[in-house]
């Protein structure tokens, strides 16, 4: 389909490559082990998943070829604050919970609530970047305590923004309903990503 | 979680499975070779897919024993009509196609539009029944006619209903957006029925 480029992910996530495949497209992995996560404070908060994609792009560890292609992602999690508006722009961003404290304290801050998803991409050739991100909204009922711990002791988070992952255990038994794209959820919005490659590559 | 019963569940489908293992419980598979999908022509669209798998249910081959519950479903399409009003009262029904011509005229028909996906459940142990239906919406984008032919001659959805997956190829490139639960557009909406087991069976 895009015959006429070698497709690289840079992404340690096996979600991401387990969603790219399902485009049913080539593509090899390339993991930078220098990647940076780091952003300004003062950026508006739907502005850094693809603020962060284009980062991770622009500083890959080395050239790319005539006729190879980059992509990269990052997916955070926004999390409504109790007095705030409920915009993204008046979320607290939440990564990857450091530790089972605050695994569980992610997941009773998500129970019960409407929350966001946002996965920023960039696609790069030699010549060439373009990025964009996708919001997807997630709705969880209320979690017990027991459910929250089960699953942080059976399926460890520990590498999911949020805590938690849609396809495991506690997507199926806590969220009731979604609006936009599953796959954004999981991490990557492999619908999006589908036209933006077809319009660039082909 | 619910070892007072030996869950069943009496479908053919392998999502089926693969999502009601999602749930972390123990079950077993067994079919119903005399499975009918019959009903009335005059019965209100919506209320089909649960009339079905209460039917499924009650029509079980076998007796249940006292501490079996057994789980039936059915999952229907629901295509808003050129000049309809759009609500599933006024959308005509799409089962399984019956071949490929039928296949390429199922997703010709929700190629650009939004449709509806409604699975019903039915929950039955030896003294007690319960029932319910969940819908969701799903937006395609529109395909073209290069992408439903190579959709369906790698894909066959002749055993899905409206001749498409979620979960495959045309789902990750032509689905733009969803609202409600992603799992009941693939065959059964587990959180509800989560909640509704623990209701039932605890």
């Amino acid at each position: 389909m895009f015959d006429k480029y070698k497709i690289i992910l840079a992404s340690r996530s096996p979600r991401r490559r387990e969603l790219l495949s399902g485009l049913d497209i080539d593509f090899s992995v390339e993991i930078d082990k220098d990647e940076k996560e780091a952003y300004s404070a003062n950026m508006p908060h739907d502005e850094v998943p693809e603020f962060l994609a284009r980062h991770k792009s622009e500083s890959f560890y080395r050239q790319l070829s005539i006729n190879e292609a980059l992509i990269t992602a990052d997916t955070l999690v926004f999390c409504p604050m109790c007095n705030g508006t409920g915009s993204i722009a008046d979320c607290e961003i939440l990564g990857k919970p450091s530790d089972r404290r605050e695994a569980v304290d992610m997941l009773c801050r998500l129970s019960g609530i409407t929350h966001y998803v946002t996965t920023g991409v960039a696609i790069r050739t030699i010549n060439d970047i373009r990025s964009f991100s996708v919001t997807s909204e997630v709705t969880f009922k209320s979690l017990t305590k027991d459910e929250i711990s089960y699953y942080i002791d059976n399926y460890m988070p520990f590498d999911k923004a949020g805590a938690y992952g849609i396809q495991e255990w506690i997507g199926y038994i806590g969220i009731t309903s979604i609006k936009g794209s599953y796959y954004n959820i999981m991490g990557l919005p492999v619908q999006r990503l589908y036209g933006e490659l077809c319009d660039m590559l082909r």
